[in-house]
C-alpha cells in the first residue's frame, strides 16, 4: 500500500446511501465470535465505488455503492483504500450524525476519523488484509427469480423450517430445479410447506438437495427489495450466492440428505372444504387464545351440518370456546379433527389468499392446506390425537 | 343474591367500551401473585352501569361504563349482578371478538358466558365476595387539577426516581401542596428532578412529605387522558385516589421521611450558559454512542472560546468523540466538567424547550438545568469526578 501522507483512505459519502449499506452487511456481522476481525465491517473504497463486507460462520454480505447515481454524485473519492471498522458502533455514528454529508479518513494504525458537520469520531480500526476473502465461485450454474417473487417464496416457506437441532438437515429449506421449474420444501416433520415458481435459467439447469440453511434465508429476506428487480443465484456444491444489483449474499449450505417429502402428500380426500381464509384465521386465532400457556395449542375442527364447521379448545382449568364457520363448500365424509393451532395459523398467512381448500383423508391422516385453484403452493399439517 | 333461572348477572355491551375499560384496569392485575382472585378484573353490573375493578398490593384501578352516552346506548341490561373474571384471558378474547356488540352471561359456579357473533366462551369465573373491597377515604382533603398538567407534571419528574431498594423512599415522587403551590420532587440521590404549579384545592389545605410510589404513577399516566379534563386528586395519610369522570385510581404512599432536597441546590452559578436543547440532546446522544456497553456512560463538557462549548467522550479501547455545540449565552468562568450522559438526555427530554439554561458552580458541585424564564421547573445533576 503506498503511504499519501499517512492518509490510507478518504471520501466524502451521501448518509443515506451509506446507513442503508452498513445496515444491509450488519446482518452478517458475529456477534458471538471471539475473533475481533469477524466483528467488523470490511469498508473498501476503490476506483469505481465502494464496497462494504461483512461475514459470519453461515453467511457473507458484500454491498457496493457506485460513486454516482444518475446525476446525482454519491461518493467524492480522495484517496483509495481499505480498513475494517467496529460494526456494533458503526451503524449507530453513521445514523446519527448531524449532517446529510459523511466524511471518512483512515490514517496511521488504521485510527478511523468520521466526520459531518461539528460532530467528530476517531474509532480503533483493525487491518483490512486480515479480513477474510469473499469465495471465489464457479459460475456455470446460475438461474434468475423476480426479487418479490424469490421473497414471497422464502416468506411461503421458511417458517415451517424445523428449529430444533435433532436433525440439522431440517433446519433449512430443501431448494430444486428441474425443466425450469423452482421448487422450496421446509419441513418439522409435524407439518410441511412446498412452494413452485417458474424461473429461467441458462442451459437445461437442473438440481437437488440444496438445503439452504433457514437462518440465512430469514436474514436474506430482510434484504431483498419487494420489487421486480432481477436476481441471480449461482448455484454449488456447498454454497450458494443471491446476486442483486448492489448486493452479493452467500450462505453456505446444509450437509446431510433432505427426506423425501412427495410420498406422505395424499393423492385424495375424504372430505373436502373450501373456507373464507380471514373468519377461519380469526376463529383460530379465538380459539387457541384459551391455550396460550400451555406447551401445546391444540384446537377441535369438526363439520356440522352442511356447510357449517365448528372449531372448538377446551382448557378443563380456564374454559371453552366454540367457533362456527360457515364455508362455501363442504364434501364427502364428517369429520373430528385436531391440530395445533399455531401450525394452522402460520399456514393461513402465509398462503395469504381469499380462500382456502383444505383436503382430509381421515382424523389421523396428515391434511392438505393450499389456495383454491392454484397447483403452486401445497401445505400440509399432521394432525394430534386428543382422546 | 336472588336466582334469576340460573342466571346471575347478563348484558349486552359495545366492544369498544368495554375494552377500553379492561386495558385500564388491567394496570392493577396482579401478574405475580398467588392470590387467585387477584389475579382476576371483577365485573359489576348496577342499574346505572358497569364498574371494573382490579387490585394489586400497590394501587387498585375502577373504571365506571355508564349505560348510555348521549343518544348512544352502550349497555342493555337484562339482569345485574357481578363476577370476577381471570384478567389474563378476559383482555384478549373480548378484543378479538368478531362482532362490535357482545353479551356477557353468569351462570351457576360464576360460569361467565361471552357471546359475540358466532363465537362463545365459557370462562370459569370466581365469587365477586372475595374480591377485595375498594378503601372508603374520607374526602376532606381535596385538589384539582387538569388531567393533561397532572400528566407532564409526573412524566417530568419520575424519571428521576430511584429504581433500588436501598433506600425505599427515593423510589417515590414527593407531592406537596402549600398555599395552592402543587409541587413534585424526585431523586436518585445523583440527580434531581422539580415541577411545580398552581393547583385549585378547597380550603386552605397544605401536606407536605407524601411519597406516591414511581412504578403507581407510571401506571396512572397511562391511563390519563392528554386533555384539560379536570381530576379531582383525594389525600390521606396512607393512599391518594385520583378521581377523573369515569376513573378512580387508587395508590397505597411510600413510608419513611423524604429527604430535605432545597439546601442542596445552588443559589448562584459561576458558568452559565444557554444551549439550544435540540443540537445540544444530539450532541449528548452521539457522544455517549461509544460508551454504550460501559456501565458507566461519562461525557465530558467544556468551554471552548466565547460562545462554544465541546461534548467529549474517550473510551481507550474503541476510539473517541468530539461534538462542537455554539451557545447562545455563556457567561461566567470557563468549565470542564463531566456528567452521565442518561441524566442530561433524560431532563433535557423531560424540559422540552427550544432552548435551555444550565448554571454550574464548579466541576464537583451539582449544577442545574432549566428552561429558560420558567420557575416551574428545575433539575439538578451531580457531576462525576474523572481524574
Amino acid at each position: 500500500m503506498m503511504d499519501f501522507g499517512g492518509i490510507f483512505m478518504k471520501f466524502i459519502i451521501e448518509k443515506d446511501y451509506f446507513t442503508e449499506a452498513i445496515n444491509h452487511v450488519s446482518k452478517a456481522v458475529s456477534s458471538k465470535t471471539t475473533i475481533s476481525i469477524l466483528t467488523g465491517i470490511k469498508i473498501e473504497l476503490k476506483a469505481n465505488g465502494l464496497a462494504l463486507t461483512a461475514s459470519d460462520a453461515d453467511i457473507s454480505i458484500q454491498c457496493f455503492i457506485p460513486l454516482d447515481e444518475g446525476d446525482k454524485k454519491i461518493i467524492h473519492v480522495e484517496t483509495i483504500g481499505s480498513v475494517v471498522v467496529p460494526a456494533k458502533y458503526f451503524f449507530e455514528i453513521i445514523r446519527k450524525l448531524p449532517q446529510p454529508k459523511v466524511e471518512i479518513e483512515i490514517g496511521e494504525r488504521w485510527l478511523t476519523t468520521i466526520r459531518s458537520g461539528q460532530s467528530e469520531f476517531k474509532l480503533n480500526g483493525l487491518d483490512p488484509e486480515e479480513f477474510p476473502r469473499l469465495p471465489q465461485l464457479s459460475e456455470d450454474r446460475v438461474f434468475s427469480i423476480s426479487s418479490q417473487l424469490l421473497r414471497s417464496m422464502i416468506k411461503q416457506t421458511v417458517f415451517a423450517v424445523s428449529t430444533v437441532e435433532t436433525r440439522p438437515v431440517l433446519t433449512g429449506v430443501l431448494w430444486s430445479l428441474n425443466e425450469g421449474r423452482f421448487k422450496m420444501v421446509a419441513t418439522d416433520s409435524h407439518r410441511l410447506a412446498t412452494r413452485e415458481a417458474l424461473v429461467e435459467a441458462n442451459d437445461p439447469l437442473s438440481f437437488q438437495n440444496v438445503v439452504v440453511p433457514g437462518k440465512s434465508l430469514n436474514e436474506l429476506n430482510k434484504i431483498l427489495q419487494d420489487d421486480d428487480s432481477i436476481i441471480d443465484i449461482v448455484v454449488t456444491d456447498n454454497q450458494i450466492l443471491v446476486k442483486s444489483a448492489d448486493v452479493l449474499f452467500y450462505t453456505r449450505l446444509l450437509d446431510g440428505t433432505y427426506p423425501d417429502t412427495s410420498r406422505i402428500i395424499p393423492q385424495s380426500s375424504k372430505t373436502e372444504m373450501i373456507v373464507p381464509a380471514k373468519l377461519f384465521l380469526d376463529s383460530i386465532e379465538r380459539a387457541s387464545l384459551l391455550a396460550k400457556d400451555g406447551k401445546t395449542n391444540i384446537v377441535k375442527l369438526a363439520t356440522i351440518g352442511e356447510k357449517t364447521i365448528e372449531i372448538s379448545s377446551n382448557i378443563p382449568e380456564v374454559g371453552r370456546v366454540t367457533e362456527q364457520v360457515e364455508v362455501r363448500l363442504l364434501d364427502g365424509e364428517e369429520l373430528q379433527i385436531s391440530f395445533n393451532a399455531k401450525f394452522m395459523i402460520d399456514t393461513i398467512r402465509a398462503i395469504d389468499a381469499s380462500e382456502i381448500l383444505i383436503g382430509f383423508t381421515g382424523a389421523m391422516s396428515p391434511f392438505i392446506i393450499k389456495p383454491v385453484e392454484n397447483e403452486w403452493m401445497l401445505y400440509l399439517i399432521l394432525p394430534v390425537r386428543t382422546y
